[in-house]
């Protein structure tokens, strides 16, 4: 059902070379866009960050729990950040750095090599900005 | 390539009856999670804010710019945050209210009712969060 629009170039070839999050990686990385998706990026440039959705074609998609990083017990994947997931669709907040055509460069994003693009938009703090969101967080 | 997790029931039968932005929405939505995808809700409900990614089934794909509301010129969707782009991946963080077993009722979602519901994933503030991120926004 997912064409992809793009693919994602990154310095990371496997996933032990990946920063856990997008957020702690100041690599630089590239998103080029298909020709035929061309005009959709129109005015693109005018925003600081992007939403990017990628599909994390190299994730284990029978994985329903996993022990997230400094805990002891498992999690559903639902309630964590783990790549492994049935729907493997990655989600980062991503600096947009320049456009060069369909090229955009980005920082933020923990997308191994040749990633899929699957979707950008707009990232728009009113819209998508909560600050301290999770209960857990709250609690510290 | 992708297997809904679960289907959306929300009071909003036509793109005219939704709000515009999940975030404009008080009205409570239900995720129905799968029973095969139980186990992946584990701890959920220690987030009050989700990320909740659903398939646009009634988007128009062919769609590569829109004009967007108050606005008088043409914007690639790739800028905006139109419905209609090449891959409906629809975007909200919701309120978690409550759950009830694979039932989870959320504020803030705008899918049309019986959109096939795609991953979940924890709002995380120190990850997801960027205030006024927009170069728009801060010109304002």
């Amino acid at each position: 059902m997912i064409d992809p629009i793009g693919v994602i170039h990154s310095p990371y070839k496997e996933r032990s070379e990946a920063p856990r999050q997008g957020r702690h990686s100041d690599d630089e990385i590239v998103l080029e866009v298909f020709g035929q998706f061309s005009d959709a990026l129109l005015d693109i440039e005018s925003y600081t960050h992007l939403i990017v959705l990628y599909w994390g074609d190299r994730a284990d998609r029978g994985v329903l729990q996993a022990i997230p990083p400094g805990r002891l017990e498992a999690t559903g994947v639902f309630a964590c950040r783990s790549p492994n997931r049935p729907n493997p669709v990655a989600f980062c907040v991503a600096e947009l750095i320049s456009r060069e055509g369909g090229r955009l460069f980005v920082r933020g994003v923990d997308a191994l090599d040749g990633s899929p693009l699957i979707d950008l938009k707009p990232y728009v703090a009113a819209l998508d900005s909560i600050p301290a969101a999770s209960r857990r967080e709250v609690a510290r």
